[in-house]
């Protein structure tokens, strides 16, 4: 008995887009409202206020509307001036690729870089940045999903605050599953999203904006203006002003759910579901004998555990067998991971610590099918004590 | 970190009502049609038709509007005329209930009964038949989910097709979760419903009715007639006739949408996964030195696995502790039963072996937590292996 | 271009089921809850209290799980002591209705009967009542329906009070719709659905039930225990108690929503656009030259347009046409009134001004159609009058 | 009794986003799936599929992420070369809108511009590009919404082809509502979304592209890539390889249920009542003694009727007054058509006759209640003949 291919995973342990929490999905099943009526635009603001408090900041967020990637790029366009000198912190894919978009608009860009299964260090960043004075934006990823590995992003904050550079966190896989907030990390530009941790479908970026970031954008004659890939233009609609094209109403509709969802539970209390969740996976893994991607546990996100592909064995044959056998549902590795690692996603629905559970028992007895010797008896055990020591 | 009582289960595995699938909740959305309007009349015509299909009738079966201990007592007030004699076949709390419904209208009701961990072996019934040619009417329930058996339903059927008697066949909990339908059990009632093994809502009987029971249904004169609790009100609109009432348009959308689910994935494969999860259930269960309440592995219903309450605990602190720590539910026994067992639910949704592996690591971690020795390590191992071989 | 009978009409101006409120069809997808689970005991508790609040009862009502037929049979079989007589108030097709349940139980049954134009006087209940000392149970209908009349329920209900008879309201058109409650007709059981005013599915009755009531059904050894058609099953459920059978949980969920639209919205508010709607409908029959089926305006539903079928003109066809040619689908009448009239219901969801305007056209113009001289314009303009008069 | 601004209106006739069909608001609730896994694969193959079929292209259309500026704006980018000659046809406010996006990339931009009452005569393109050989992009749109008026789109395609420059159509308001798509209007970009008439929720664009718009894309080197902003990065997604970004998945779904709705309905029952909708409306605006805003009836777009502020009215006013009273909601005009007029959309689900009944009510009865005699009877009238003339 096999789970078709073509039929929906029982359990989607992936690294986003998640499985939305099901109070989203139906309010994405609300009427579509007319975007300049009144009941929308009372919802539009009660969903930044409600967003500013998941974010942590005294300004309203802005709400792009497209999915992370439209954030990440008009965060360079708008906050790199012509010119200037940029600093990447590079421990994995996104690290890196924020480049692509900061070569566009920098004069220079300056990379500090780690191996993919190492973190930035924030002495590192302060020492770098003493070398380089006129480094104007230092762009980090709190949490580089395709190695499963964490950034110290407030200690790298507080190391960039101190040379005075402004500041881009992608926060994409970071938020809402852990303590990481616009405030926290000391970032100008926050960029996170609601199909990872908030547990909502793509198509938007929330958005942290620092006061220092409104004024460089103002001042920057280069940021986008009158277009998609612009912040500025959501900024009046920020203080209840007109939006500059129509808003994604159902997704809006989504992140309302998602925000309340978070809001009413207690971050701690989600951050605490992600962070057990994690934990079991990675003792089940351990005791399976495998060997988790991160080089220390202590660089290991809470939100996505990667797993060395063992030598030897075909590693998308892993998940396949995983899908086929019990319907459960890992990711692959992006770019440079690609086929070195599988991850499992512990992002909002999916940060359950039964979800660890089933995560080792697919992992198991995948490998065990395709002749590795992994014991997933002893894997599931040594999750459940990870869960009862919690 | 514990899973607050007052919100949902991550996990139900009970024995129904279950979590309906998605696509059945999204169909309880749709918009309520007026009854008497033409696309609903095609809509309830499609549904008969796609029941009759599920339930292997040649007639067009009928929808009560209740669950189905509706149907269980229409069933006994329109077939057993006055003073007549009714066979109970006893094996547990729901074939023992039905005495009460049975004992409104019988003249006398016989009792063929084992203990509540034991099956109905079809010799005795044929037996007792012989022994009392003037039975008239033999109750019998498919799976008694209480207890977790299994009652060989088409031999039973056989035995009472020698005798003459009509049969009545609780298929509730068997229906849609094995190889078991109105013909294959040779019942002239054949009482089953949406809210267990096609995974919908609770809310309305499924009747499969055979012509020998609608020839004796006419002729009783006691059988209800403009009532709730009629069979017969209902017979004109299989035929495309009115309705009686207004039928509860929501749960004809929900269970339009179920059935289209059984047929389109197959009955044989949703069997399959039904038997595959009780399988790695029962392995993983026994691999952590615990009992099943059915005498025999042989008599273990495929939908619903009790396991017997180890001496010394108390039996609903295990279901406490399992939905604290891992949001996992499981059902209580019920009557008779209760205390003395925890059910594990393998219905519909729920029927997928992954979660099997759940419930295992759930029920053996929580007696640890309870400070009983089970080796959920083990029940894993065995459970995989159980899936692995089958 | 014609609106094809096999899709769904534009506009659902029926008598109910009615098109059910968004909000109220988002609820039925909510994930079906493990009944005896506690999210679910919490739910239910909070619909009763909301059901009481909406009843303006002191004690907490009854949901009995079948549409108000349901309600209606189980209330007679509850209420009427065998051999007791009973006083039906007959204005229609269900005033008359009841008779075939109460005829079951009660030694005699007297009928007060008015032609099915015309409403029920007080004074003429209380002349009966005089005559009749015997009489333990009066029913009465507050909106018949099939008629669209309305009964002046308060006035009889203090005429019955003043008797001591225990009296049964179908207040099934009523209730949600116009000021209408379990205490303002002294109603000892008051039964209303969600199905019309409340815009929800089809599928409970909701019960108000009065101390007298329940002293009447627990003294009465005939009422039905352990049956689907009992409401004494359901007292215990009503106090926290377990339930008697698996409750339909979906519909629960759908009137709680319908419930909480209600009491937000505001019971005067909902009322009142009930009230401008039929205004604003009957002053557009009547500006058509068209008969109204009440004998007289001020015995006109607010719930429900009763338009006397013109002679000469096939009425089957007027309906037909205004689906077709406008997508607006009115009700037939039922039993006696069929043929005679047509209905335009103003019910949840249907009762909005604007509403009106669409079902005076559309009649008008399906008249016209049909050589009929309706004119739409002096229709539709006498409606905007009575609600710009409103 | 006024209905409340902060409720949601009863009656949604703007000219977008519109309130999205049942159907589709049921699919965006579907479970999230996981971009890159094959389920949501095969759906989006098939999602590429239907609106091939809609937009009549022999290529697969593309989908870009954000409503449709986000199309436009992608179009200006990839299209038109560094230093080319575009020619914008200007008729109304997108017309003269999309030169924004153009200047940035053009070496220089000609407009050919009517008043914004009026449409572009196909002559007057013909001539214009014949004193032009140099033009390599025209830029046409071809029902202009904040005017209501709609532009000869085949024949304008046809004076461009002679020509052989590029056409860039943006067909945002009629694609769906009227006899258009990529092939009868000879568009190498078609540009449509949808929230307008294919009753979806904002979010995506549609975009058909011809094989010499690709051809023409791929030589461009400044043509957008990696980008939000790009095209090109989408075109290997049209053929089965990987997505750029993560798709908005629960938009993906919308448009898919938008996509079946329109191809089963037929896309010419589906043209058919927007034009019968938009043709009462006018009559009935007539008949009122209103000006409808384009010069003349054959310029009408048979998707949004515009209607003429008469002299001396608020024209918020009367919008206000319309939803106030009847809970029916039009558009506003848009900049240079602001407080000129008031919109009527007839997009999607609200384009359906008895909506222009209740338009043209809801419209005379706010006017009336201003001040403005305005004959909502004869409106009405006028619009129920047009109907039946039909």
């Amino acid at each position: 008995m096999r789970h078709g291919e073509d039929r929906p995973p029982v359990l989607e342990l992936t690294t986003g887009p998640v499985a939305a929490y099901p109070e989203v999905l139906r309010a994405m099943a609300r009427a579509v409202a007319y975007d300049q009526d009144r009941p929308f635009r009372d919802r539009y603001a009660g969903v930044l206020d409600k967003a500013r408090r998941a974010l942590g900041t005294p300004l309203p967020p802005v709400v792009l509307h497209g999915e992370p990637v439209l954030g990440l790029e008009a965060a360079a366009a708008a906050l790199i001036a012509p010119g200037e000198t940029v600093l990447l912190l590079v421990s994995g894919v996104y690290g890196r690729g924020f480049g692509g978009w900061a070569r566009r608009h920098a004069g220079r860009v300056l990379e500090l870089a780690v191996p993919d299964d190492e973190a930035i260090a924030p002495e590192a960043v302060a020492a770098m940045l003493a070398r380089h004075p006129e480094v104007a934006v230092v762009a980090a990823c709190e949490i580089d999903t395709p190695s499963g590995t964490l950034n110290p992003m407030p200690a790298i904050g507080r190391a960039v605050a101190g040379h005075g550079a402004l500041l881009v966190v992608d926060a994409v896989s970071s938020f809402g599953g852990m303590a990481s907030d616009a405030v926290a990390t000391l970032a100008d530009l926050y960029v996170a999203g609601p199909a990872k941790c908030l547990g909502a479908p793509p198509g938007l970026t929330l958005l942290g904006v620092s006061a220092r970031a409104w004024a460089k954008m103002h001042a920057n004659p280069a940021a986008p203006r009158g277009s998609f890939l612009s912040i500025l233009d959501w900024e009046a609609a920020g203080a209840g002003g007109p939006f500059p094209f129509t808003p994604s109403v159902a997704e809006i509709h989504g992140l309302e759910a998602a925000l309340e969802l978070y809001l009413d539970e207690g971050p701690e209390a989600v951050w605490a579901r992600h962070a057990a969740t994690a934990r079991a996976t990675r003792a089940g893994v351990r005791a399976m004998g495998l060997a988790l991607w991160p080089a220390r546990e202590a660089i290991a996100a809470p939100t996505v555990t990667a797993v060395r592909t063992p030598p030897g064995i075909d590693e998308a044959a892993i998940r396949a067998e995983a899908r086929a056998r019990y319907g459960v549902l890992f990711s692959a590795g992006r770019r440079e991971t690609a086929g070195r690692l599988t991850r499992i996603g512990h992002m909002g629905p999916a940060a359950r610590p039964i979800h660890a559970i089933a995560a080792v028992a697919a992992l198991g007895g995948a490998l065990a099918a395709l002749g590795h010797p992994a014991d997933a008896g002893a894997g599931v055990a040594a999750a459940l004590a990870a869960l009862a020591a919690g």
